[in-house]
């Protein structure tokens, strides 16, 4: 198996993602949100990319059976039933209902990935199970950091890293890591142990705090809280 | 000052570069190789993206007044006077001449990042000069890497961390760094005191060894041998 992250969130080509497992992570928030709704029995989760494709969706579905959930500038959208913070995902809000979401920069990389073989969704919250699924379909495998606007993002690359790390523990054959993996590797390595000093380093670390939203940081920092690993297929994510 | 680097060699936009300064890094092996040929008495070294070009180029000037140098898959280009190896540019060869050289990722760089305020030609040989120079100017910075045809590289973008570490040692003001500018400084913290390690685990660190150029790896590795920074100007680097 040979693992490459794309520290940069620019669309893959996408004859190079046939053969590929994809684990599409944006930490802060809206991965985190995804694995921890679906825990909580939300039946699926529709990434949509603006604020009008999310509220016409939401009209083609009979009412009260949808939530709109999402971001811009960190904060809920007017109109909106949740934001972005995974507290807010909780089991009464959601049981048997479907979340239509959209977020800065999670919710596009799913499309930019779109043809992946296989697309899971990652975060700490359930990486021990991320881990366990790419070594059980056993392809080359693509992270996918959603970063921040376009740019490097350190939180979502760190989770990248730690995947690498369990990935490599877990199995026997040896692993090629391209200079890219190497890299989060090693940002991992800097970090274990004190995940919450990353997210404090971060631009968009620093971004949530300055607008109240400290203690999703912590909520995002748990790990392996769930054995959830969400799949993105045909524009939908559901727990598998 | 604010320091930013460019993980992946992507073009950046052009206002983003006009206020500030440029490093171009391409430790393995352009940017070693052009701080070498400086140091050892070159007079200009023109970096030129096709073969084609330099041949052309070389067909403008005086006959015996220009050398021709460069790589394609690492090797010596049919036709042309010197390789990509350090080695080769030294003062006998070069003294009073114009290299005009094409390289697989580095000589494309300059190009990238030609609306730089000012562009400075980095690499572990001239590392502290370079560091001096940044300061001096008092500039915004941006470390351009050259990558590996268009992908990440890991030895680059340590170079890249080193020059943070040093202008963050010398200077007393606060600098601001991005998540990318934080990943690369610990990536050189992680390498710091065994750069050949970087080189030996990075993808085109390995294909130099292989192709039988394990020796230029430790050229390339050797640190603040010259206080010479070469400048990239309307297309032509020189001395300053």
């Amino acid at each position: 198996m040979e693992i490459d992250i794309r520290l940069i969130p620019y669309p893959p080509p996408s004859n190079s993602l046939i053969h590929r497992t994809v684990v599409v992570i944006d930490v802060l928030r809206a991965t985190s949100v995804i694995v921890y709704a679906i825990s909580q029995g939300a039946v699926e989760i529709l990434p949509v990319i603006t604020v009008e494709e999310a509220l016409d969706r939401a009209k083609e579905v009979p009412r009260g059976s949808a939530i709109l959930g999402g971001e811009r500038e960190s904060k809920k959208i007017q109109g909106f039933d949740l934001g972005n913070s995974p507290k807010e995902y909780v089991a009464e809000t959601l049981r048997g209902k479907k979340v239509i979401l959209t977020t800065t920069n999670g919710t596009k990389a799913f499309h930019f990935v779109s043809a992946g073989k296989e697309i899971f969704v990652g975060s700490f919250l359930n990486l021990g199970a991320v881990a366990k699924k790419c070594l059980e379909f056993d392809h080359d495998l693509l992270i996918f950091p959603s970063g921040d606007e376009g740019n490097f993002s350190l939180e979502d690359t760190v989770c990248g890293g730690m995947l690498i790390e369990r990935i490599m523990k877990r199995e026997g054959k040896p692993i090629a890591l391209t200079d890219a993996s190497q890299c989060a590797h090693i940002l991992y390595q800097r970090f274990e142990g004190n995940l919450i000093e990353a997210f404090n380093r971060s631009y968009h670390g620093k971004e949530l705090i300055r607008r109240g939203f400290r203690e999703d940081l912590d909520d995002c920092a748990r790990i392996d809280i769930t054995d959830i690993v969400p799949v993105f297929r045909d524009g939908v994510i559901k727990a598998n």
